[in-house]
């Protein structure tokens, strides 16, 4: 798809492609919509990015915790969505040994008691072994850091996915 | 419920039950809980509604292009989110003739094309004669006009869900 077609599609039509963009925040992709047309790939990424640092820091944290625990209770039951089923299961998260899996667990709980959100990553250039080696360290940094740290690993999520829609390499 | 209740529950927990407030922004509920505790209802409401209001206008065109139309393919299909269909249903948009849903599509689509967002409207507080009156009055409001009046509703229909979450009477 190439960014002639983008810019043609109604709101309908661009709500139900770049919906996941962001997690479970299709209201940002409806956002984004209003800002159209866009020149190419990187321009309708750096309307992605500006909506959520345009965002109260409330809002910010309502993004992620819009997002599922990695390897948590939605991976074990299928309620993931389509994409984030994907990167957990690149990152080798569906098939962990029942302590590492609870391991992450414990790890998961610690950080979203001590930030208030949920522990975000892009999974899918990560292995499980970086996945809780990374969670352990973020877990130390300070609550301004550490939003700033899940907000960069949300638009790298969002990159992934939107060169995934359009069918070109991902720019990082 | 009361809102002792609400003010101990995690973010999770909050976001499952207010979620769907603002139709398909659980964003907005994952931002609210950041400004617990709530004194009450009306409190709860505010912050809701605070949050719409802070956000620049394309993140409130984004709002409303979450929401579906009314009498639309999604009440055909049994899409609707469980909120939408009770709401539709109980302003009779499930019983429509043929012709009369006809013209609602014809309607819906013209106010899509001029705006840029469906139209919403409280439906539960009105009936299909009303529904289609009001599509054809408000066809004709000026782009800005509309945006308020449509988020006006969009906060209307936040507050009866609240309401029906809590088990409390709903404020007008």
């Amino acid at each position: 798809m190439d960014m002639d077609q983008v810019n043609s599609m109604d709101f309908v039509d661009f709500v139900d492609m770049f919906g996941n963009v962001i997690e479970r925040c299709p209201l940002i992709a409806a956002a984004v919509w209003s800002q159209r047309p866009f020149h190419d790939l990187e321009d309708l990424e750096k309307h992605f990015c500006a909506f959520i640092d345009a965002l109260p820091q409330a809002g910010q944290e309502g993004i992620l915790r819009c997002h599922p625990d990695l390897a948590g209770r939605e991976l074990q039951r299928g309620t993931l969505t389509a994409e984030s089923q994907r990167e957990q299961s690149a990152a080798g998260l569906q098939s962990l040994s029942v302590d590492e899996r609870r391991r992450l667990a414990e790890l998961n709980a610690q950080y979203r008691a001590r930030f208030g959100f949920p522990f975000v990553l892009a999974a899918r250039l990560r292995d499980r072994e970086t996945v809780a080696r990374e969670l352990e360290r973020r877990l130390h940094c300070s609550p301004e850091q550490e939003l700033r740290t899940a907000l960069g690993e949300v638009k790298t999520i969002g990159r992934l996915r939107l060169a995934d829609l359009l069918g070109a390499p991902a720019r990082l």
